[in-house]
């Protein structure tokens, strides 16, 4: 680039570091920029990329919409948005107790040292908290290693646990398609030493009936094992140290076709064109138990003792799916790697749409798991492994679904099942006794914080928030210890007895109207 | 001290620091302790601190117990503590929901300018993420400041808001009294322009009921205003200027007598004792809305306009407070002053045990709160205020009392209602359809993960969990197409037709007994 628009650009960025929020008369654009202000702005270029950094996402924020005030990648979640994700939880939450998982909570930093060496090439996605004298310490990249330096810890060798909780990540943002800096997980795992692909076969069920209750219409789960991945690559010629890398260049085939997957394999990591072909041939097969038969007795595949054991363990998961009435969504397919260090056996991942549909269609995986019999083990003073296999959901995807479904409809936010609201001025008190009268009953109601409402803002709020009932106290109802009931959708109305002394009356017509 | 003991100690520390570990061999202890060999242990005390810091603590949990794999004033929930949270929280968001609350959430850190210049002294207690290039974060200190913030950019004029999650504060932990460093806060605020000390009332009955609902025997709450504090310390004296600071030493009177504040404000603060001595007369009376009656008769507390103001507020406080059936929890008392510094207003806080008994034989506080009109005002460019009010439940506290009165309890961590088990071997398949059945029914039920599981070993597991129905299968009861139900504690047992082909009967015996 030449000089020129470089110092056009500069000056312009420095008119809108220094300028821009005098213009504004924006005081917290001010104290933003403090910071920056004293900033070496050496060259045009730093000038530049301050502005760049600082001031653009305020402006355009401060242009577009409300005001930046929360950390890239992270968002609020209003009560609507709250609603959406209670009624998930409660899904979930429901499944996991159906399947007789307890829950465990654990902080959100750990000691630094118990995140390293747990995540490959994902470390530097890690947050650091500032060393303020005192511990190293980071926040949780997921929950599966806080959980296995759990059962360490207390020396817990069998559990059937969930936690579901925010994880954090310091990627590049997609909000739009749900990917944050900070995000909930939603995970359940099975810890023990137990018959083979029994708690395997359990989690992929318990993905089936939470993906089928969320009703996000058509899924599928892909299934593979690591052991299957390795023994492949042995025999098509990978050589041993080169395993973890290819692995990571076959798990980016949802997102790249075969020929840049080959070109990355070949080019860039090395391998023999021979073998890449070989990998290829294998990882564009799908199927289900017949699959694994067939690959028991395929010459090459046969010959890795550990791809066999593999493949002997995928039929034994499928007989346990069919059992568990769930061999429809699931696909055994080789192409499946997973990015993470820890998994030694089964992992799997679920994606929205039917199996074999266009993956660009796709908003990707939603659901993901596997067996990790060694993580537990690292954490242990002598090294006693606890086998684990577990899921995680990624709600925030569903989130993102949901809110979309639900932009255009309304979403109760609040509970209420009663306004208590009266005709004329002067009726705080017995509003405010009679709403004390529901509380202690048990029932949700509110008044409104204004001494002299109107009836006609009253009557709104109740049709803004959803509420269905409003008690109207009137001073004619009040002389005869009567209180005016009205169902606010059909205006419908009854007259109830005894307010003040007695609600008994009303309360039983309220509940009885169940809501 | 001598230099004697002094390079004992150094001696005895650097064995302790160097050899442990290879004593031990402790892996963990290696990796823990790479950090602190590296710092430069000049002299024996440096090697002393290094000691004290980094093996006492590790030393101290190796011989007592589980190994310390968490951060300092930090703590995992286990299963049964996780159950204890849930009904607490079960309470406190069924309260909130009765007065109407939506909810909301915000991320765990927030940009560091957000908090500067909102909690005074407290402000150093406050967590800094790492600066890894972009933004300075820090963890959330309150629900509060994040609640504020939350309002101004969605320019939010009214709302009535819960939000239950975690905030961070590098305090001294004392964990056995229920204080750490990552804690959670229940929080219900209200914002809005209304007419006064309505939505106040309305939190203080809030409080009321969550403290009756838990259980936790006789409490009251405490009530002053910030307006009737300042108006005390103009009337008695106090420099404007001094207003805060000896604000901070009143807030000291839960801790420290009358005599050793008088002395902090006089020789530390440099307030006159005569001043003082006023102040003192002030803060040792407690009443009702009586004695905000008498201070708007007082001679002195008369004079000054912002007293006035609080104390009518005061008295029409207390008559909302009679129709919301809480006056016998409340007392207003003019020791009262809470540290942070964006009250403006009312300002509470609640105490286990009666009123008036020794304060050092309370738990302390276990829910606070008060209004605060200026804090929204703070982020909005504008400047435009949003007057609020809230409450925030220590449940902290509440946690350490439930649990110690659940040590000798049973307390169930999971629901399931049924297990399936087989009194045969060579049933696994019958298990699994049968449990598959359950599920599919909305049945809580699980079945082990063996093969051949022992009749005596799922009967005990059962009895373990507290799962109250066992479906016992046997080879006679499948030719019949019958299963076997027992009830776990009474051993009686019924048999229900039709097992793996249609298990509707068994479901409705099992729904029927409603467990």
């Amino acid at each position: 680039m030449s000089p020129c628009p470089h110092l056009v650009l500069g000056l312009l960025s420095h008119v809108l570091l220094f300028s821009l929020p005098d213009l504004l008369d924006h005081h917290l654009l001010h104290t933003h920029l403090g910071r920056t202000r004293r900033l070496p702005l050496s060259s045009p270029a730093s000038t530049i990329t301050a502005c760049m950094e600082h001031i653009m996402p305020f402006l355009i924020k401060f242009l577009m919409g409300p005001i930046l005030l929360v950390s890239q990648g992270t968002r609020d979640y209003n009560p609507k948005q709250m609603a959406i994700r209670e009624k998930v939880f409660n899904t979930i939450v429901s499944c996991f107790k159906r399947h007789g998982a307890e829950t465990i909570d654990t902080p959100v930093f750990e000691l630094k040292e118990t995140l390293t060496g747990k995540y490959g090439e994902d470390s530097k996605l890690i947050y650091d908290l500032k060393d303020q004298g005192g511990e190293l310490l980071s926040l949780r990249y997921d929950l599966t290693v806080p959980f296995a330096r759990f059962l360490a810890m207390n020396k817990i060798s069998n559990i059937k646990r969930y936690h579901i909780a925010k994880v954090y990540r310091r990627d590049n943002p997609a909000m739009t398609r749900g990917r944050y800096r900070e995000f909930y997980q939603c995970d359940f795992d099975i810890a023990g030493h137990y018959d083979p692909m029994i708690p395997d076969a359990e989690c992929l069920r318990i993905v089936s009936e939470i993906l089928g209750e969320l009703d996000l219409g058509d899924f599928h789960i892909k299934v593979n094992d690591r052991r299957i991945l390795d023994g492949m690559f042995a025999v098509c010629g990978v050589p041993d140290d080169k395993f973890r890398t290819i692995c990571s260049t076959v798990d980016k085939l949802d997102k790249m076709c075969w020929e840049d997957v080959k070109n990355e394999m070949v080019k860039e990591k090395g391998l023999s064109e021979e073998a890449a072909d070989m990998i290829g041939q294998y990882v564009s097969m799908q199927g289900g138990m017949d699959l694994a038969v067939r690959l028991l007795e395929d010459p090459k595949m046969s010959q890795s003792k550990q791809a066999c054991a593999g493949l002997s363990d995928m039929k034994q998961l499928f007989s346990y799916l069919e059992l568990f009435q769930v061999t429809d969504k699931v696909v055994f397919d080789l192409s499946l790697a997973r990015g993470l260090d820890y998994y030694t056996g089964v992992i799997y991942e679920a994606m929205l749409g039917p199996a074999g549909a266009e993956e660009s269609l796709s908003v990707g995986s939603v659901a993901g798991g596997g067996r990790y019999d060694g993580l537990v083990g690292m954490f242990d003073p002598k090294g006693r492994a606890v086998p684990c296999v577990g899921v995680s959901i990624g709600v925030e995807r569903i989130f993102s679904i949901l809110e979309q479904k639900a932009e255009a409809e309304k979403v109760r936010t609040t509970e209420v099942q009663v306004l208590v609201a009266s005709a004329q001025k002067n009726l705080l008190e017995e509003r405010l006794r009679l709403v004390t009268e529901l509380w202690n009953a048990g029932i949700k109601a509110e008044s409104m914080f204004k001494k002299n409402p109107k009836l006609l803002s009253q009557l709104q709020h109740c049709e803004e928030s959803g509420i269905p009932l409003v008690a109207i106290l009137g001073e004619q109802e009040l002389k005869n210890g009567m209180v005016k009931l009205r169902t606010v959708a059909t205006r419908e109305e009854v007259r109830d007895s005894c307010v003040c002394v007695c609600v008994c009356n009303s309360l039983i017509a309220i509940k009885s109207r169940q809501c």
